[in-house]
């Protein structure tokens, strides 16, 4: 069953993390946690904004090749009738720099307060949700 | 830098959840929530294991198309200091069942004593592991 409009959208505001899978070059799927703000109908995510290894640069080559990618935000809990998930397709680009995208994450993540959002020259992947699937195995009163 | 080989295999063994990735027809990647066990070099997933819509044909009819497929394991926590992640990359079938595999989930799962393990017939993903990555942002002591 999918969550309630209004469930659906307030975690896509707050909830902290999510996966992002992009297509690596040869077409295996290629994953990475991300943190990310969502403003209207775009999800942000900053490159280099938290201590991370390389894998932000396959994440970035990935999107410079194929723009598709699926974000996945997901709920476990021990008790199963609690899980639920929301799955966005969406296509992305990257931006140098957002006023709106960086106040929104900052906003959402006062970790920023002390850690860089940007390690480097600000660099922000730019998620344009196409489509937005979601499942709860318990539907919210 | 990397996880320390011993807690790879502990979060390997115990982790409750994870993420897969697999190739969509058409390209796009697809993500799901699974939960799974460990064998030696396998991850084991059961298709039909819980409640959940109709997202899981679109990951075996993935999987008989394309077996290329990665799974990440994570923990997100508001501390970032406290932040991993594991990617294995592998290779994915289907098979009809297979003991060893169910004993390893149902040891892994309490839930599995009150849900049942498959909906309908058995059916198993199988994941043979490939190459795995990790990352922390603080190494264990």
């Amino acid at each position: 069953m999918p969550l309630a409009d209004a469930e659906l959208a307030r975690l896509l505001d707050r909830w902290p993390v999510a996966r992002l899978a992009t297509i690596a070059a040869g077409g295996r799927p290629h994953l990475v946690p991300i943190v990310f703000a969502r403003t209207g109908g775009v999800l942000w995510s900053p490159i280099d904004g938290k201590p991370k290894s390389a894998a932000k640069l396959a994440r970035v080559r990935d999107i410079e090749r194929d723009p598709r990618v699926t974000v996945l935000l997901d709920r476990y809990d021990d008790d199963w009738s609690r899980l639920w998930w929301i799955r966005v397709a969406g296509g992305a680009s990257l931006v140098a720099g957002d006023a709106g995208a960086e106040a929104a994450l900052r906003a959402k993540y006062p970790q920023y307060a002390t850690t860089p959002l940007f390690r480097a020259a600000p660099l922000l992947l730019r998620i344009a949700v196409e489509t937005t699937i979601s499942w709860t195995a318990t539907p919210s009163r």
